[in-house]
This record gives structure tokens, C-alpha cells and sequence, in this order.
């Protein structure tokens, strides 16, 4: 058997603040069948599994807690299959979301789940991800039609059977939705069928600022209502207004602040936009601006684009680690207004952007890795958080994942009845414990600090495993 | 322990085609602390367990195939927490869709997966049901948050977490979408919190005739790319329009058709069907007629409410099974190009009515259940169908589930792979088999004719399980 040429790769740097070990090993499988050669190798001689696509994921996903084999997918970056009238492609793990939508340019179609960062799709799939757009197109589990997986033994499992996409199906198991967001956990995602959608005639962006949480939250809840298909609705707090408005010498009021995107036809975006503004003029909103032009859209929006680079701002030399619970709708203004009064009894600088028609929030906070009680204190607020999103009927995690630093969040939001069951899927999987051990829903709950923050970041000599 | 008292049920009986065995024993729990003592002593005495909604489901999903106890959850009947702000409701097993959406008229709100019968959604959910709407609104695994499910050894389980209910969530594994669909093979699902949606300020209906099946087909895939919120497009075939016209006193021309419906606001509704007739002309289609008031929308509508009736009244006496394949959109044409020929050879009766939007249609068979021939033959008709479908990257099932009929068409719809990871899903969730033995994915493969056509419909008397 020859695997053939793997690169020996010196740098991986993922994004997360929570990782803190690499692996022993880096492989570069070019396809599934190196894939599943590499992954039967470590299934024989019990060596860890480590997915990486990107790295840009939050929680420390791909950290190798117990060292092992790290799985680079980057080298599988072909887009495969393009379906324009059935409205689905298939893509490789290296695929991004970036690269596949300019890929897909000239179809009139596009993929529309945005977590931020240029992720790669497979990873947005292991992690369940969103982002802005999810209000009106969903998240990752959503649009996944089907995934090819690798299995710890090294087998290829096709979730909902090979090269199969209807839109729907009621056949089996829904085993695709049960790999979305096991975080490498079950498998190594290799490939993924995704949904696309026709790229709108016309986008409209708008912001409004308003006097209290409660009034952006009811004039989100009322657009809903109204049944405005709203594509993005994001919640800035008066804290990242004012980041905003100094790093981008912009002059919005400070005060919590809807950024709201309307995708349609150029009739249709008339009456969302109108529908809108009398809601939030109702709720007490003002300085109402909405914009048709891409030029003036990113301009009206740059606040919002920017508001994680505005927030390293308010402390330049510090990192940024973004919190990210999700509740219902209703508790919004209650657990933002306690969260904000929590991060001032406690010193600490997080101000807050959120999918508020998603009820998911995040608190950017900006803190000073080599200040340990700093450090400690934003751990501490970031579980006070959480609890208080679980007192809320919430998650402690809306889209970024459980990866390292949410294990014993898990617990407490699942229950053992929940996480029993959890345990079994995983040990009828993975019976050895060699994906990706140690994270999500499983195994000893490790008490990681900030401690190890730039562990990871030091250079390290992958080996190249020679397989004859 | 006192579980109190519970009914005797005389009748039970199922709509669907394959059901061929009663239970020994029909037990009516009233509370979910019923369902768990009552699975207990079944996981003791190694019972088999059979979660029974309304019967309503088409593939024999309640078919006792090894005796056992049948857990009918009609008497758990309440609507539990709706929250008019977030978007969400609890319901027990026992309430029903249309019951529902009653109960929830006066809110504004309301739940629009809507699979035809009067299903109980707890059901619905169990067999990952959708129906006319689920091109805009999705099917039950878009549409539910949380679980709440008895395991076959009597521990409760809540999938999302007890009382969660974020709009999304990356926590864990989603064992929400692993028991939707499940078809009481993993649990008894005991209670659902599910999404709402604002009722639409106006509906449209039109409908729309066209010169072949590829032309119906391509205006379906440029309404979707026009993006279009189109909330209903179905299809329907000559031969059913035909038997639409003779049933109801019509005049449709007898040509493939589409029946659509629109939901927004006024203006936007407009608009809707202002691209979608256009659309259409472009495509061939002619007589485009579109209604807003109740009453004419409910006449134009009429022939596609009453396709199954019309279709049984093509042969008086006779019975209807449905078939329930899915492909990808562009295969549309091919495949029912290719069924109708297959019926006209076979000298079967099968008008199709299809979802349109979302690949998916159904063959309405009418049949005469006493001639073995004609048995035989649809029988082979659906499974070549089915193969067909398979042949264009379809499923066997895109809303009616497996059950008894399809088990052995999932095993080459999904492969060795999958069906061996559904399988140990299987085996380490219920070890003893005893969850709705002999269904769906799981067991051996049982071959079954419709010489059990009407065996379930003999009465019985249920056994009160009496515990002490």
C-alpha cells in the first residue's frame, strides 16, 4: 500500500484560546483512501485522531489533549459537484465558505452560513456552526444533505447513503445531523453535500439605534411576527457601539443598536424595509438609516464588521476570547442587562454583539493573557454566564461548539440522562476513545485555565508517517 | 407503586397498508411518570414496546410484529408552555396538529407541518413527517427543539436538556434529530417542543397548467432560484387532475398542473405572483389562476385536497397506498416520465401527487386488496419505483418513514457502512430490541405481502396491565 507524498507542515496555529497541546504528528491525506489507510494505522496502534480544517474554531476543538495523529484536510479542496437546478454541491474538508462561494459566482447561487471567519465547510459542519445569517437560512444543520465520514476503524460511511441528496428524507437514522456538531468526536468528515440558495436580486442594510436591550429585543421579536424573512439581525450593546464608533471614527448613538440585512427582490425589500421601521419606530427606535448600494451597505454596516477588531482596540496588546450563549428570545434583555452589570462589578471589558433573532449573544472579552487573576476572573464570569443562559431555558454554547472549555457546562445543561446517552453513541463509535479524545461530551472533564494559552503557538517538527 | 387506572381499547386501527399484527396489550398512560413504570416492567419482562400516536402513519410503523405492549399516548393530550415571544410550544404526544394549531388561533401563531392526516405531532416527529408546507417551513427535523423520551428501560431523557428551548445550539450531540425519525425504535417520545411562526397576513393560491411534467419542473426550480418564499407547490398529474375533474364537477385542463400558495403580506404577495406567472408563461404554463379570498382559494385548491378521495373514486371498493420516493429536483421529470410508463404497462392505477419543491411525490395505488395479483403487482411497481429513485440519488422515503414495507430497500438505499452505524446506534440505546421490534432499520427483513391487509383491523380485547 502507498499513501504517497504528505507534507511536513511546521506552523498550526487554530484560533482558539482554549488549546494548549499539539499533536505528535501532522498528515496531509490528499483523499478519503489516505484518509482511511491513516486513520486504520491508528486505529491498530491506538493513536489519537485530530480533524483539523482551519483552525479557526473557538473552543479548542483540535487541540490534542493526548497527543496523536492530526488530520490536515487542507490538501482535499476540490469543490466536486455543483447541482445549479437541484440547489446542492458536494465539497472536500479543505473547502471554505470564502472559496466556495467565489466558486460558485457565476451560478446565481451561493452558500449562505457565516460564521465569520473563512472556516472551512467540513469544520462548520464537525461544529455545528452559524452566524449572522442563520436566522433566515438556518445553521450547519440545516443544510447539510448528506456527509462522508471516516470512521475511527479506518471505515467510509456515507450518512445518508452514497452520493445521495434529496432535499428531504425520512429514511433511517438521521445520521447526518447526529456527525453536524460532533466536533471530530465520532469521525473524520471528508466530504459534505450542502444546500445553496439563489443569490438575492437586491440587499438592502439598515441600523437603528434604540433606548434600552428590551426595545431591540421587542422590535426583533415583532419583525419575526410580522413575518418580515429578514436575512441578518445583529445586536450591538452601547459598550461596542462606542468601541466601534472610536476605531472606525463613526459618531452612531451610543446605545443598543440593531444592524439589519433584508434580502429579496427590489419590491420586496421596499416593503421589508417599511414593515421594519415602523416596528422599530413603535419600539422607540431612532436614527433609522437603511442603504441600497453596496457602498453605502458597508458603510452603514462597518460597525458591525468590524466590531471584533473594535473591541481588541479598547485595549490594544490584549486578545480577545468571545463567550457564546444562546436563549430564548424573551430572556435576551434580561440576561444581557445582568451580564453587563456582571462585567462592570467585575472590571472586566466584553462588550456584546449577538444573532439577536437566534437569541444568541457574545460578550468579547478582552483581556490581558498574562494577568492570571484577570484571566481567572474572566473564566469565572464566562461560567457565571453560561449558568445564568442554563437558569434561562439557554445553551452554553449557541454555535461555537463545547471543544475543551465547556465539558462540565455540558453536563449541567444535558443532564446525566442526556449525556448517558451521548456516552454510549460515542462508545458504540468510537469504542476505543481515538477521535478526537478528550473533547465535547466525553471523558474526564479536564480544568484547563488560560495557562497553556500560547502552548500551542510554538513551532514543532510534524514527523511524516511513512506508511510501505 | 399505583400507576392507576388505565383504559381498555377495543379497536385499534392504523391507516396504514402493511400493518399485519396486533399487540397483546394496549396500555394508556397519562403521564410521562406512567410511560416509564409501564417501560420498566416491559424492559423486565422483556416485552417488546409500541409507541402508538394516531395511527395515522402509512408504512405499518405500529404493526406489533412480536406481540408486546402498546403504548397508546392519546390520554396525554395537553398543550403544555407556548410562548408566544420565542416562537415555541410544548406539546404532550397525545395533541394533535390540528389540535394545536386551534388551541393556538388566538396567538397569531402557528405550527405549519402539515403531512395531511390528522397526526399526533409527538408521531410526526417519530417519523420525521413534513407534507405541503415543508418547502418553506421545513419538516419535523427542522422544526423541533427538544425531546422528551422514555428509553426502553424506563429512563427519561430529555434530548436538548430538561425545558431547553434555544433557537440553536451546538451543545453536544443532537439527539433531538437522532429520535426525530427514529419511528419508535430508539424511544417513546413523550413530549415535543417545537417552533412556531407568526400566521401569514395573506395567502394567495393559484394554480397553474402546463404542456409537460419537464415544463412543471422547470418553473419549480425558477420560482426557488427567483427566490421566490414560495409556502406550497404541488403537483399533480393528468391522470390525477382527470380523476380531480370528474370527482369535484371540474373543468382543469387534463395536463400535469401545479397547485401553489403564497404566504406574506399583501404587498409582497403581490409581487409573489406577479414573477411566479411569469415564470410559469416563460415555461409554458397556461390559465394561471390565483385567488385571495377563502372562498375562491379553497375551490381552486379543491382537486389537490381531494386527490386521495378522487383517486380512490377512479375504482370504486378499492383501497390506496402511497408511495413516498424523493429525488433531487432536475430528476423530477425523468422519474415520473419513466413511472407513468410503468404503470400503463402493468395496467396499475397510480395518479401522482408530488411536493414538488422539494422532489418528493407520491403514486396514489388503488388497488383491490382480495386480487393477489394486483397485490403482487403494485408491489413490485413500488419497489422498482423505489430503485428508481435510488438510481437518481433519491430515497425510498421522504416523509412516510420505513416501517415494514421499506427495510430492505434502506439497506440499499444507505449501504453497509450506514446501516452498520445505525445499527449500533440501535444496539446500544436498546439492547433488548424491545423498542418497536422488527421496524425500520433493524432485525431481520421481513417480507411482507398484503395478504395481512385487514388482519389488524379485527377487533380485540386489550389486556388491562395491571401493577401493583
Amino acid at each position: 500500500m502507498s499513501i504517497g507524498y504528505m507534507a511536513i507542515e511546521r506552523r498550526q496555529q487554530p484560533a482558539s484560546i482554549q488549546v494548549c497541546r499539539p499533536p505528535d504528528v501532522v498528515v496531509f491525506p490528499r483523499c478519503v483512501e489516505e484518509v482511511s489507510a491513516l486513520a486504520k494505522i491508528c486505529y491498530r496502534h491506538n493513536l489519537p485522531i485530530i480533524p483539523f480544517g482551519t483552525g479557526t474554531g473557538l473552543e479548542g476543538g483540535v487541540g490534542a489533549l493526548k497527543g496523536g495523529v492530526c488530520f490536515s484536510l487542507r490538501k482535499m479542496d476540490q469543490v466536486l459537484d455543483v447541482h445549479q437546478e437541484d440547489f446542492d454541491v458536494t465539497v472536500e474538508p479543505g473547502v471554505t465558505r470564502k472559496a466556495l462561494n467565489s466558486y460558485l459566482r457565476d451560478t446565481g447561487l451561493w452558500f449562505p452560513v457565516d460564521p465569520g471567519a473563512d472556516a472551512s465547510l467540513c469544520g462548520m459542519a464537525a461544529t455545528s456552526a452559524s452566524g449572522t445569517n442563520a436566522v433566515h437560512y438556518g445553521t450547519m444543520r440545516e443544510n447539510v444533505l448528506n456527509l462522508e465520514v471516516v470512521l475511527a476503524d479506518g471505515s467510509v460511511v456515507h450518512t445518508a447513503g452514497k452520493g445521495r441528496r434529496p432535499r428531504k428524507s425520512a429514511a433511517g437514522y438521521n445520521l447526518t445531523n447526529l456527525f453536524v456538531g460532533s466536533e471530530g468526536t465520532l469521525g473524520i468528515i471528508t466530504k459534505a453535500t450542502l444546500r445553496l440558495y439563489g443569490i438575492p436580486e437586491a440587499v438592502v442594510s439598515a441600523v437603528c439605534s434604540f433606548p434600552s436591550v428590551q426595545a431591540a429585543v421587542d422590535s426583533t421579536v415583532h419583525v419575526l411576527q410580522a413575518g418580515v424573512p429578514i436575512a441578518r439581525i445583529e445586536f450591538l450593546d452601547d459598550v461596542m457601539v462606542d468601541a466601534c464608533n472610536k476605531f472606525n471614527s463613526l459618531s452612531y448613538p451610543v446605545t443598543p443598536t440593531l444592524f439589519l440585512e433584508f434580502h429579496g427582490t427590489e419590491d420586496s425589500l421596499d416593503e421589508q424595509v417599511r414593515t421594519t421601521e415602523e416596528i422599530t419606530s413603535a419600539n422607540g427606535g431612532a436614527d433609522f438609516q437603511w442603504a441600497r448600494d453596496e457602498g453605502t451597505r458597508a458603510r452603514l454596516w462597518k460597525a458591525r464588521h468590524d466590531a471584533w477588531y473594535a473591541a481588541l482596540a479598547l485595549r490594544p496588546g490584549c486578545k480577545a476570547y468571545a463567550t457564546d450563549v444562546c436563549v430564548p428570545l424573551s430572556r435576551l434583555p434580561h440576561i444581557i442587562v445582568e451580564t453587563k452589570e456582571d462585567l462592570i462589578q467585575n472590571g472586566l471589558t466584553g462588550p456584546i454583539a449577538g444573532h439577536v433573532g437566534d437569541g444568541n449573544f457574545h460578550c468579547i472579552m478582552v483581556l490581558d493573557p498574562d494577568d492570571s487573576d484577570e484571566v481567572q476572573r474572566v473564566h469565572q464570569f464566562t461560567e457565571r454566564l453560561a449558568r445564568r443562559a442554563l437558569a434561562l431555558e439557554g445553551t452554553c454554547t449557541g454555535e461555537h461548539g463545547v471543544g475543551l472549555g465547556k465539558r462540565a457546562l455540558l453536563r449541567e445543561e444535558m443532564g446525566p440522562g442526556a449525556m448517558g446517552v451521548m456516552q454510549s453513541l460515542k462508545e458504540s463509535l468510537d469504542p476505543k476513545n481515538l477521535m478526537n479524545p478528550g473533547k465535547s461530551r466525553h471523558g474526564t472533564i479536564y480544568r484547563l485555565g488560560y495557562s497553556g494559552y500560547y502552548a500551542y503557538r510554538r513551532n514543532y517538527l510534524a514527523v511524516v508517517l511513512l506508511i510501505g
